[in-house]
């Protein structure tokens, strides 16, 4: 018992010092290790099961709403990067470039994909030419590479997991609609599998992806009151389609430039994860979305029969779809207890000698601690039940943490006042100018998140310059 | 009806030239697309769905052996690389290098991975302390570079998806069943699921994998009588442990190093599936592995009803488990026959108001061009029905081909005018020596396939030097 507790005391706590403990976490959760190449990481099994997961999940709905898979080469040439100036100017300072291919120096070197736009664009062009061509709504699984200074597990990484769709419409209406159905199937993917509450907003001029005319993202608060932008759904308009000459003959049989969006999310929401639902004994996963949402526990496992009872409830577990396994190593069942803490799986099935007797068998809740008993035969309703008494827990504990920390403030000063101390999203109204949100960077600290879509409507005043608007924005610290 | 005579003549006959005819297929089947990138290609959403479903299927046998998967960075720096001797003189001089990461210089220049076994190799010496941390059994799903000099859909790209698995084991004996393990999950997924018929064998040394002790491949015939390398599986020894200091304190409570293994197939498998099962109507897709097992084409779609059946059958079908589409498309059904032709959907299935009236349809298959008539009510069966048959007669017809195109040679002269008439496999004893086999290759322009596992035990000559020796292998002409 005495390794239970020593593996309890390496996590940092979280009012402590929450960096700390977020790395605590990644390291001790097994979600990632190390390597040479610096800023990038190893997604371990557990690390990459959740991406596994998260990816069955959005899949579906992007087949269920239309898209198809495919895969693009890794490489960009630079000529092909620089036809679209914006996108261009964004991406290349921060581009990992291939000059030397086995023995041969490159004519025209290649970076490795930051995003892929300019790639699907020329593949646009080749197979896009008639009305009947459109939508193409293509989506692609695949690593992008950033050549970040600082590194973070999950949140900045030279190399990241993600996802990328990237779809071609006859209409700006239509590429209009696209971008808003996949901002809403991040947002409902988020909150009712991820539990984590989102606002959906859009981005400022300043903020938005390079390129393109409109950026929508989802925003989340994390516990430390810092936000993460945790997906984003872009408007090109026909910038890209002009560049690149993707034309297409229209049922008027005259040519017309298509319209087109992009989106994606990455495996930064596993950092989403980790620091919107975590505490002070590790991770804490989302039933939804966690590789194992039941472990048994065998108690005094050396007792005639209980392995065997334990194995019948994983497996019955199982067969209710409910993903289980048991532990039937050496380790004491304290240990057992406080690695699947740290893990955060979220119901804990123990069953001993004493238990079989009554027919029945305990089980601990990872958000709350709660414990209850429960008779064998009702063990499949009454996890099924609590795997989404959890869900809703945690999705209530993380929008009450963030109702409680979002602040409407009058002035860039009233906003410095509060992210230098417990932090949180400022509210204010914005006149739109660019000048008073580099002004709220510079005098209070803070970027601007997003205009949420759903607007007050009311009349206001900019924080900064005074004038009379009705635009609500929200302000904060950004990860 | 002018433009499906139009289509179907745009694909060169096999038997005119077999490479051009591959081509057509790749394009006109839209399974991949040109890039900007030399050697590198786009998997179309057709091509890429291919790839979904293998990855499904393998993804699941995997698991279900006990493997994990894991994602390591796609960057492997270039003293990394250097640790393994014969690892890195057999890749670096394929090698993609990055050299310029942001602004900055690299110091240690980074090849873009050709395949990860160094980069496991130094995780595992992190994360591998004790008995208790053995086996590990990871599995990685990527892309991989190789700066290849000639480029061929799926068979040859300068990037191309796979998947390496690399595993530790605490014994040689454990690595050594992993490593059969694997090689026999891959024959049986090519026979069962991709109906290609495969002989396991051993690599000889001079065809093994740079840095293994043993490679074990399964070798497929293609229908021009070459052989395609259709997956292989090595056992390591300890070598790479030894070279990467990864050791473990057994229960002996002594140091030991681990020993390895890694196994890996790729999308040429989808290469190998065009080439065993395609004909000169376009492709020929084996049930199992077809994105559309069933396409639903309405006949005189404009008659009242005709929509609302063809919709009700694909529903239908769709609910029994066959992954089905129905056309209703404005093109013509001749179009549509030719346009699943050429894409190798196994089944058709046509419905017109004569049909309705008759409570019937037609049901043509893929790969005889049968058709017959089905009672409605017996729609599902015997769809279901008739893909069995056909992969099995698909499967039939692939191993009659490799059957028919055997043959035993007791010179390199006999290979030779063999494999300049209409190819083959060559059957026969070996000495065992480097010479003979570079001889086979000088003399009759055919390099070993493999020793297959199976063999006869009886006693011949080489080839080359005339010993009497016992052991079978098999040369041939591979991609």
């Amino acid at each position: 018992m005495a390794q239970d507790k020593r593996q309890v005391d390496a996590i940092t706590a979280r009012d402590v010092d929450f960096a700390q403990w977020y790395t605590d976490v990644c390291k001790k959760a097994e979600l990632i290790d190390y390597t040479s190449v610096k800023g990038m990481f190893i997604y371990r099994p557990y690390g990459y099961a959740l991406w596994e997961n998260i990816q069955a999940e959005l899949d579906r709905r992007f087949k269920a709403t239309g898209h198809e898979n495919v895969y693009l080469p890794v490489l960009i040439p630079e000529s092909l990067l620089q036809k679209e100036k914006d996108h261009v100017e964004g991406f290349a300072p921060e581009c990992a470039w291939v000059t030397v291919g086995g023995s041969e120096k490159l004519e025209d070197r290649c970076a490795i994909r930051p995003t892929s736009e300019t790639l699907f664009c020329e593949h646009y062009a080749n197979i896009i030419h008639s009305w009947r061509d459109l939508p193409k709504l293509y989506n692609q699984w695949c690593s992008v590479l950033r050549w970040e200074k600082t590194s973070r597990p999950f949140l900045r990484h030279r190399e990241f997991l993600w996802q990328e769709g990237h779809t071609m419409h006859a209409t700006a209406e239509e590429a209009r609609e696209e971008t808003m159905q996949m901002l809403n199937i991040y947002a409902d993917f988020m909150e009712n599998v991820l539990a984590m509450p989102v606002i959906k907003g859009r981005k400022t001029d300043k903020e938005k992806f390079n390129g393109a005319e409109e950026t929508y993202t989802v925003e989340c608060m994390m516990h430390d009151h810092k936000a993460l932008q945790a997906g984003t759904s872009h408007y090109f308009g026909d910038g890209f389609a002009k560049a690149f000459d993707i034309t297409f003959t229209g049922k008027d049989n005259q040519p017309h430039y298509p319209h087109q969006t992009s989106w994606g999310v990455s495996t930064r929401m596993i950092g989403g994860i980790i620091m919107t639902h975590g505490d002070d004994n590790g991770l804490v996963l989302p039933p939804r979305i966690a590789p194992t949402q039941a472990v048994v526990i065998p108690v005094a496992a050396h007792k005639p029969g209980v392995l065997e009872a334990a194995a019948s409830l994983r497996d019955r577990l199982n067969a209710a779809g409910v993903r289980s396994k048991m532990d039937d190593s050496d380790n004491s069942p304290g240990w057992k207890f406080a690695e699947y803490e740290m893990k955060g799986v979220p119901v804990r099935v123990e069953i001993g000698p004493k238990d079989m007797e009554k027919e029945q068998c305990v089980i601990a809740r990872r958000d709350t601690g709660e414990k209850i008993t429960v008779a064998l035969a009702e063990l499949e309703s009454a996890v099924k039940a609590l795997l989404d008494h959890i869900h809703d827990n945690l999705y209530a504990m993380a929008l009450k943490n963030r109702e409680d920390n979002t602040f409407d403030i009058q002035t860039p000063e009233e906003a410095k006042a509060i992210v230098e101390g417990k932090g949180g999203f400022l509210r204010s109204k914005w006149c739109g100018s660019l000048e008073c949100e580099l002004a709220m960077k510079e005098r209070a600290g803070v970027s601007s998140r997003c205009m949420p879509l759903v607007q007050s409507g009311t009349e206001g005043t900019c924080p900064v310059c005074g004038r009379k608007c009705t635009t609500d924005i929200y302000w904060g610290v950004a990860y």
